[in-house]
């Protein structure tokens, strides 16, 4: 760390949306120093150009990844908001003595080091993994579980946004055996900035507006992420049934599971557990009965709300989260992230309530 | 009918969406005059303060029902677009003399003679219902399931707008007992205009913009009236799993069905069903297999389109509609039924196209 | 005309809004049959992969303009849908001989044939006109200000969107000298559709969604179109102030002017000219006094509503106009355009109302 | 204040979006403690029903004005958010002993103590006021134009949105003699917030969205407000054009005002003027030359964004500005004015970035 006892950082792929969020946060962060920002096809630009609403931050000037003076810059931490794929290569260099000084941490937002199992990133992705060990390696930071090994992991797998939605309440509701692992049904709506910036007639505002639709429908890269995690969750291998849809909204991500009840348990046993769980973290709130999650909550901040609702049908039980995709299922969560691996404070930084309306 | 050999029409209740709704597609009708509005807070004021889109339109001037000259207007088929509850005594009194000449059909919107059987009106409505006879004696309108009942009857009782996106796929998927009945999940998604035209804080556009949540989560009205037909499909009590979801859009219904496949059947036999079910029909589309169905589609049509997707998880699949809930799933339908009724084109004053963007 | 008496079209550029728009209307114009459609990039699909919106309706499939065979297409109207700069090549190509019959008559949408100075074009769009002749035979096609010209030509120009917009109003207040020329202010708003289909980053749902700003300030190409007319209008050189704003919402444009009064006119005396002027036109429409145009007005429809107030300032009014820009502003226009020249009704397959809520 | 020197607030008028946006930002304030909040109709619900995105903070009920114990509340500050007309009363009743300690300092987000002529209150709101001599002690809060008038006096009367975004650029132009005070016209254009959370047809969603128009057309009430207070900078009867528009996004003013130069000013004078006006301003920001105010560079900030463009009309210029009508137009205003009031840093509690995407 610097002088000033401040953790140095590297944002790479500051142009995106994700990145945006990543300098939003961290330069208000009261133990951060943002020291090295980096844009592909920006590179050159101030961030002011790229993002308007940043202007009046005072930011380093972006630059390419390969123009950064590594042994200058003294970075504590990277933070990788780049695209699935490059990353792989990129960290790999970097934790390869091509970049940071050793015990740099990473806190990498791609799907890149997420899936534990080389086959099956292959088969989702595509190509083989190039960095298979890297892989084994990295932490699944869904923070709420997985502090301790968080804490002595030079890389964090931060995870997608629907996981991170999906997976906060029905990990444990698996742990304590209350839903059948065999029955699990989550349809999943997100705003449109989970797609990223890229130039997409798909993602254009008139392409978007007044309507919805579902997308990789029994299809989509999230779903090999939340059956790892849940899997593991219930020792027992889990298939989920996953269906993405777009809606006309910049953020959020609201979650609707459908699951059976196990041993007798009822949706009251199912809230009981969940807010057993949660008491007294910061970031996830079990609703009271009856009230129902919405994106506008969280909109803006690093929450994910939840509850839990009988179902008419015998048996059944609707389990309903919501997050803001871009926070805490993205920049929110990697910099909760990163206070647990330094030991800050784990709200610094993240205390910005949602806004509305 | 008018020495014209026009249908003479009244709407009452047009100062609603679905008011307006039926007076646009009304007034392009080639067999309808418009002969008489209503409005219950507005009566006395032109349409064109009501609706200024409509101004254009050469239409009656609204009046309360009270001030209807029945004697004079000749009215042959009235549109009932009035609250539940409100709408059976309306509706009673116009068939028990009341009102209109005999023979005069009713094309009612609302839910009250939707449901067969009283009692399951009355614990959904929290009342008893106050023209039984008429509630058994009414045809439940989904066009393309009751052609035959339609013609024959003086009082149909259009399905509410995620009943029709819902029952259009599932009716067809039981009788052919390709579905499991026990075990079907509907989570659909609606635009604003479905909670009407009310002053409700809930609807204000600074609260439902940029957000989404669910709403009468295993408690919402439409769930009797999709199991009474659902049931009636299937020759079993079936209870439906129904989480309906408000979108920061004005019109559309996307609905997602998570279905339980029965005897080995596969999701391209239920593609096939499907399509070889609604070959010729004019406003109901299965999509070529991998289309996603997506309310674009269909906004301003009276189109319903609908697809069908294997789940990887085994024995299940994926039953995706879309219908815009204006539309289709109510002043659209209706007229379609008005059409059946009177003998006209099925398509008549109800070919325009979807608006993109 | 073919046997059938039917007009023959090509759409030249049908996978960008304004094609889409065409396709729309003129699939249900009683005397078109749609025979030619092209997209370059989007050549070789079918229509409904492009606009899924589309698919209800029986198309031509999309070729590239090299593929066209004219001798069996027959074409009696291109209309042509194509980015500026391209335009004038493609048309210059077509009216001589390398197309259509003699006597085909073309209906652009582009800006490429609406300035008649070969020198305030190179001024604005940065190159030489390639088709300087064809520019000064080509008719301006406003159309309730044009139709006798266009009448009688093969190229007709049709007007841009604000253009539009703006000149219905003004063109009679100046000719009726009852408005300054010389202070002349219009400040636009225009939904994000008017910047058509093209993958920028810019308009991607996320960047525009909830925010609006100007842009093109005082320096946007279609002011000198605006001075062009209104100078024609006027008989006297006019420099008008010219705001455009991006709204989030996918069409229409609503302009408001500023002017200074003359000679002693007032307010009520801009709403009887426009009046007088506008009377009978069947798209058109003077609101009455004190009602402000809106654009929900007129969403879907070829309508221009428009209105003038008081001002609170002495010796000045406030004019202000809504279209939809893709409709009255580009399709919709052209197509009244061409039922002009052709003789048909001139509100042949434009007769939708505005699609509200 | 508390023992832990912090000031102790309420605020009157908790339930609406301003009301909301108060707490949002004081609660997190480092010198304040939230002690009381008054709601009237929902008096006595908690402060998560009215707003579910702030149940995560601690805070007091909601209570009704007459339940205040004033005496153990120990109020040190009073933020008033009520509607106007009644706010005179209230106020009225606080500064004369009804109420909270002598020297408590009231910040009033109504209109009700911004015009300073009796008359022309009366005028414009259709009855005489109630409390004229508060009226005239009141100051009126354009923080950066007010400081040492704010910090005297116990009564400030916070500008409206449309006001401060319109003064804050031309305040400065008319004191310079950079532009006409005779010709300013202002055309505005603002989010559905700032009509607030009354139940009001005209503001349901489905209204709303996908459409704009103007409203108050030259008849605004915001209108006298800013016309003083541009009397008092340009020390000459000034009357302003000024048209609202609503735009279908829920917070955002953006302001474009169109102004004559005057005395051979160009409009890099006016740039320039602005420039060192507000160099060093924390939440005034003039853009580099060139580039376009947009709300979204504001949205959820304190920010005003704004910037002088040259005109193609000789002596012209356009001059606009951009700010979140929730926060620098109405709540982080009046904590702006607190700050200065009570000697604190004027960016404590305010230093939140802009939300985009």
């Amino acid at each position: 760390m610097s002088q000033k006892n401040k953790v140095r950082v590297a944002i790479l792929g500051a142009s995106g949306y994700t990145g945006a969020e990543l300098v939003r946060i961290l330069a208000h962060h009261p133990a951060v120093e943002l020291t090295v920002l980096t844009a592909d096809r920006k590179a050159g630009k101030p961030l002011a150009d790229v993002f308007p609403h940043l202007a009046f931050l005072s930011t380093p000037p972006l630059q390419s990844i390969e123009q950064i003076d590594w042994a200058g810059a003294d970075i504590d931490a990277v933070f990788c908001a780049l695209p699935h794929g490059t990353t792989q290569k990129v960290v790999s260099g970097l934790l390869n003595g091509g970049g940071p000084k050793k015990g740099t941490r990473i806190f990498d937002l791609s799907a890149d080091f997420r899936l534990r199992d080389g086959d099956t990133y292959k088969k989702w992705y595509g190509h083989a993994h190039e960095a298979l060990g890297l892989q084994q390696r990295a932490v699944y930071g869904l923070t709420e579980h997985a502090r301790a090994e968080i804490a002595k992991t030079d890389l964090v797998a931060c995870p997608g946004c629907y996981p991170t939605a999906a997976l906060l309440p029905l990990i444990p509701l698996l742990k304590e055996k209350l839903i059948e692992p065999a029955d699990i049904i989550i349809d999943s709506k997100s705003g449109v900035s989970g797609a990223g910036r890229a130039e997409k007639e798909a993602n254009l505002y008139s392409e978007v507006t007044e309507g919805m639709h579902p997308y990789g429908i029994a299809n989509h890269r999230h779903a090999p992420e939340i059956e790892q995690e849940l899997t593991g969750a219930a020792q027992w291998g889990v298939t989920v049934t996953f269906t993405p849809h777009l809606v006309p909204m910049s953020r959020g991500i609201l979650s609707t599971k459908y699951v059976r009840l196990h041993g007798g348990a009822t949706a009251v046993d199912l809230h009981d557990a969940l807010s057993a769980r949660y008491k007294g973290e910061p970031f996830v709130t079990v609703l009271p009965q009856g009230t129902a999650p919405s994106t506008r909550m969280v909109r803006g901040s690093n929450r994910c709300v939840m509850n839990v609702f009988a179902d008419r049908v015998p048996d059944r039980a609707i389990v309903i989260s919501a997050i803001d995709n871009l926070v805490k299922g993205a920049a929110g969560q990697a910099v909760q992230n990163m206070n647990v691996s330094f030991g800050f404070k784990e709200t610094d930084g993240l205390q910005q309530e949602a806004l509305f309306p």
